[in-house]
């Protein structure tokens, strides 16, 4: 009896404990619950995710748009329709997700409106066609697909979006329903109208890093792929032919120095044929890092964070190799047989011309841009003249890749303090905290893909550019400075702070280059001494209109009507 | 016996049960518990919180950048140090998250190396310098700050990057150590060449969404802020002055039809005077969704969905009202007097001009974009010659904003098959999914901002352009079309397609306009009927150059050496 008393009070002892225990547990699992709840919160946060019909308001939460009435299948961003979180989930392997090399059926997208901000690898949904940078045969290569198209969205092998900055038109198209989403491009009779390559460079990784070889004929080598797997596939690379103008040259042709020849200068107003191509920068990111000299992780996470944080699929999708960055691209003028820029046996002349609107356009005093680009052009049509090849091909760099309202402080800097040829650089680099942000490092890309093996006469005397092209393996034989007679007045100060600082002769502490390379650099650019240099000067406003010499009042008048 | 013995064996029974679901909870509250973190883990991943010295690897976690040799104080984005990941939480109010208004200490910057994919209002660190778009006082209405400069990261008010696309280069310049990120720009001697303003317009949050008004002064009225918040502004515009010389003008002064004037073209090689604004585009989200007819939501997605997925903060901060798309800007060329522009007691001669680089710059003959240009420029000088004031707009919207590439591919197809003026837009169309998409809706921004109430002399064609005008409540006087002597032979087909389309007359039911207003439109394009539209043929390939009639074989040759 004693001992069942016992066992019953040790029952009692253990069913307290137990009690004790299950109301701790309890409490433990209510607190886990809630704190489930809070990070599924933060999950909904983090991915936007806004239920349709939630009428819920979040800080971070987004009302559905009314994209809806034109284009009705908007997909959400990076995976289809998925009701749960889970899909989110970088492990979880899904079927969709798997390879489908026929194709594959009509995908139901949801019309719910949750928007992804972020995709990641092996996510739900997210099933990048596969592609092999540098690969020789295109077919294994692959084609770059970065369009949103509904059916093409999951499929995306590149970070960006078609027509660079221009995707913002675009984006604002769409959002005030002028543009179709669903729109199938119609690339009827837009093929290449000239033959480049191809050449041994588009099958190496290391040489063309900035621009996608494949580009020019990618709806039509991919039309496989596009029918297959419902993918859309535009050209990062267009080639036309075309009839240009320019009074320069209608000037040269009155004074002799240009003779037209019915074909490449075509009659006596200097008008010339032409050959245009036009590329967006499409980059292989380990590439490009290389290129550099960084590794691609400090390369991916400086393109998002120092534009301001965008695309975080950079930091997101290491899995992705190729970006398509929102700048401007470039543009080859060949004058002549296009054939001819990769014929080592005939002479090629070249200039790189980086954008400066206020020149090439507007025809400003202040710089040498477009005298130099004219001189360019004038040298190339000769060389093609004479059975040569001539090639001009133009940047958007503008303003050294700092952008107009940078150059223009930089301008009134210069004007207002002692505008000497000695202090060019520092004007800029006081403001910009660089002195040019042109870099040229992926410049030679373009060359590499025209076949370019070697440049006869390169009309540029920056170093920069020189160095760039060498450095890639293309010898410079000659480099011809623009003629005196060319240069403005007021872009002494400029010019002459180029030779000073090295721009436009060949550094001597940078021998590798030359050393690996049998190539013949001709400076005949006069390099000014320090002292001649601080004699340089621009004109000042004061010459410029004497009522201008307003250092303005920058205390707005508050008086406003 | 039998009852205590057979209570203690329930009791057994119970107790046994009792302890194995307990086990079997305490097993799945483990479970839970591990599924709590790694979901904790996961949102650390979508956050890309990395602990620096965590050396765990994961798909989406990413290694610590090497940046820090030369820039050794990159901060965290968004919020500056801290552990742990409950930063995130939107709904944590934080006491570094209250506004300081007097200098605050200076912060210690974690030289961890954690990325913070967005942003969210609330988030601990993030403190918003506040402003008010539309404000008279710009004391009120304070600065755009977008700087990731480290004192300023926490306190940007606006999405996006300083020199738009630009930043990429900055970025390219900041992952090579070419760039220092705590330059402090100094921008003596940079202030603006003239004054413009302040007019009405720019305490109007309806008139100005597009562009920062106090763009050119911010460094200046600011420079309080700048001090005490210890934060970053940079200008979004800049005013210089510049002589520029277009041998199409020298020309002019030698037929006699411009006479210089010592001033304002001031020899005989038509040299001009010219004062030049840039402008870098500074949006005002709410006002920006009005202009385009659509709710800010819609707006802001389409922004971020449509541009690949860039800038997240788009969808997640909503309390940032501020957008710097990284698009290009415009630049004014005012000629004569800039005070001029906004006196209603004087003529005002306009051209605004989209950019076309290929006639622009290199006098392409398939369109009318130089002559008209250069048309433009001419009629403004005259204005300024006889008291009144000549302006020129040139905006940064290559090939209809929809970028080179494509417009290429549209000159093949046009040239390819029949280029008739009844089909110019269908090309476009089919390859581009609209005709157009420059979207006017903003420019007219910059015209509130130079004070301009109205506009005498328009040379231009394009409803587009006219309408967006006059729907800003700024009526033009007369429009002008471009001399016919002025079109290349070749451009037939875009002006006369232009003139049918209706692109070059008032369309009949946009009366709304025309009744606000008391214009008189002026329209002198004579318009084709469609009959006489299918007889305007460009030149075809086979007048350029017989061997050019090839449409590439778009099959590679794979026998690359």
């Amino acid at each position: 009896m004693a001992d069942a008393t016992s066992s019953t009070q040790d029952s009692a002892a253990l069913l307290r404990e137990i009690l004790s225990t299950l109301k701790s547990l309890k409490q433990d699992h209510a607190q886990l619950a809630s704190a489930v709840d809070a990070i599924n919160g933060r999950v909904n946060v983090l991915a936007s995710v806004k239920q349709a019909h939630d009428g819920t308001t979040h800080d971070a939460s987004y009302p559905s748009p009314r994209i809806g009435a034109q284009s009705p299948r908007i997909p959400p961003r990076g995976h289809h329709s998925r009701e749960s979180v889970s899909s989110l989930d970088g492990g979880d392997k899904d079927v969709d997700g798997q390879v489908q090399s026929t194709s594959p059926p009509p995908r139901r997208i949801s019309t719910t409106s949750k928007i992804i901000l972020t995709s990641y690898p092996g996510q739900a949904g997210v099933d990048p066609l596969q592609m092999e940078w540098g690969a020789k045969d295109p077919e294994k290569r692959g084609p770059v697909i970065v369009s949103r198209a509904p059916s093409t969205i999951r499929r995306r092998n590149a970070i960006g979006a078609h027509g660079g900055s221009y995707s913002i038109y675009y984006a604002l198209g769409v959002a005030s329903h002028q543009v179709q989403t669903d729109h199938k491009p119609d690339f009827t009779n837009t093929e290449p109208a000239a033959k480049i390559g191809p050449f041994p460079t588009w099958s190496d990784p290391k040489k063309i890093v900035a621009m996608d070889p494949f580009g020019h004929l990618a709806p039509w080598l991919f039309r496989g792929v596009m029918q297959n797997e419902n993918v859309e596939i535009r050209p990062s690379i267009a080639i036309t032919k075309a009839h240009m103008r320019l009074p320069e040259l209608e000037e040269s042709v009155r004074k002799g120095s240009l003779v037209p020849d019915g074909k490449i200068c075509i009659n006596e107003s200097g008008e010339l044929n032409v050959t245009k191509i036009a590329v967006e920068p499409v980059w292989y990111l380990p590439g490009v890092a290389e290129r550099f000299g960084v590794d691609e992780p400090t390369l991916r996470r400086s393109l998002f964070e120092y534009t301001g944080g965008s695309y975080p699929e950079l930091i997101t999708r290491n899995d992705i190799k190729i970006f398509l960055p929102p700048i401007g691209g470039l543009t080859v003028y060949c004058f002549g047989d296009p054939a001819k820029m990769s014929d080592p046996d005939v002479k090629l002349a070249l200039r790189v011309h980086d954008e400066c609107n206020g020149s090439d356009v507007f025809g400003s005093d202040i710089c040498t841009c477009r005298p130099y680009l004219i001189f360019g052009i004038e040298e190339a049509v000769k060389q093609a003249q004479n059975g040569g090849s001539g090639v001009v091909i133009y940047f958007r760099k503008e303003g050294r890749a700092l952008g107009e309202v940078t150059k223009y402080l930089v301008y009134n800097a210069r004007k207002r303090g002692s505008d000497k040829a000695s202090e060019y650089f520092k004007r800029t680099e006081n403001i910009a905290g660089v002195k040019d942000m042109r870099f040229q490092a992926l410049m030679p890309d373009i060359l590499h893909w025209l076949g370019v093996t070697k440049i006869d006469r390169m009309m540029s005397m920056s170093d920069m550019k020189h160095d760039a092209i060498v450095e890639q393996g293309i010898p410079i034989r000659e480099r011809v400075p623009i003629p005196e007679e060319m240069i403005p007045e007021d872009s002494r100060v400029e010019i002459d702070a180029k030779i000073f600082a090295g721009y436009c002769k060949h550094r001597g502490n940078d021998l590798r280059a030359m050393m690996m390379l049998t190539c013949v650099i001709v400076t005949t650019g006069k390099i000014l001494t320090m002292e001649e240099l601080e004699k340089v000067h621009g004109r000042a406003w004061d010459d410029v209109d004497v009522s201008s010499k307003c250092k303005v009042s920058i205390r707005l008048q508050h008086e406003l009507t």
